[in-house]
C-alpha cells in the first residue's frame, strides 16, 4: 500500500506543504482505475485559508467531475481527516479513505465507517515525522 | 428570525448566485455579538468549483480567525447543508446553524444535532423559490 500511486502523490503534496512552511498535510483523489484525479496540500498558512485543507485542495484541484467518477475512488490523505474533510469524502461518495497516520490526530474515521466508507490507516512514520517537525517549529499554527 | 442580519446576508448571497447564473445558495457566518464574519455563495458553476459551496465560501471569505471567534457563532445558510458543509460547521464548532429551507434538500441536520449544534429551519419561501427556479432552468447542474 505504501508504494501506492495515491499515497505517493499525497505524501509528495505533504512534503511540498512542508517545503513552503505550511501545514504538511497532503491528499490525492484516485479513481477506481488508478488515475490521480486531483491532488493538493493544506494551504492554511500559504493562502490564509480557513477551508483549503489537503483533501479539499485535492477535490478542488480535480475540478468539477461527473458524479460517477467519485464512486469507486479513494481519497489518500497523510493525516486522519477532520470533520469537514470527512464530510467532503461522504458527500462525494468515495469508496475508501487511506490515511497516512492517525497518531498526531484522529478525525472522522468512525463516522466514515458508519457511512459505509472503507478506512485504511497506514501508520506511516514519514507522515508523522512531517507533522512532528511542524508542530515543534510552529506550535501556534497547529 | 427572518429579519436577522445573518439570514439577510445569506439570502443576498443566494440572490447574487442566482443573478450570476449559479446555484442560488448563500451563507453567512455571524459571531456571537452579531457581526457578519464572512459571507459567500455557491461557486460551482462560476468557478467550476467542487468545494465552494455557500458555507465553505462564507468560511473562506471570513479568513483565518482565532478559534474562539467561531465558538458562539451562527452559520446561516439558505439551504440545508450537505455533508461537507455540515462537517465544516462541526469542525469550527459553531453554536447554531440556521437553515433557510429544507424542502429542496435535507442535509446533515440530524448529525449537527447529534454533535451538539442547534439547528433552526426557517422554511423560507423565497429561498425555496430560488432553488425551484434554478432546478427548472438548469436541471443538469443540480
Amino acid at each position: 500500500m505504501d508504494s501506492d500511486i495515491g499515497f505517493k502523490a499525497a505524501f509528495a503534496e505533504a512534503q511540498r506543504g512542508s517545503d513552503e512552511g505550511g501545514v504538511p498535510i497532503g491528499a490525492a483523489l484516485v479513481s477506481a482505475d488508478g488515475q490521480v484525479l486531483g491532488q493538493g496540500h493544506n494551504m492554511r498558512i500559504q493562502k490564509s485559508s480557513a477551508t483549503l485543507h489537503a483533501e479539499i485542495s485535492a477535490l478542488e484541484n480535480a475540478g468539477r467531475l461527473p458524479a460517477h467518477m467519485y464512486k469507486g475512488a479513494t481519497m489518500y490523505t497523510t493525516l486522519s481527516p477532520c470533520d469537514m474533510c470527512t464530510g467532503a469524502c461522504i458527500m462525494y461518495g468515495v469508496k475508501r479513505v487511506v490515511i497516512g497516520e492517525n497518531k498526531t490526530f484522529v478525525g472522522g474515521e468512525a463516522y466514515l465507517k458508519q457511512r459505509g466508507i472503507e478506512v485504511v490507516v497506514l501508520q506511516n512514520d514519514k507522515c508523522q515525522e512531517l507533522m512532528k517537525k511542524f508542530i515543534k517549529e510552529k506550535p501556534g499554527d497547529w
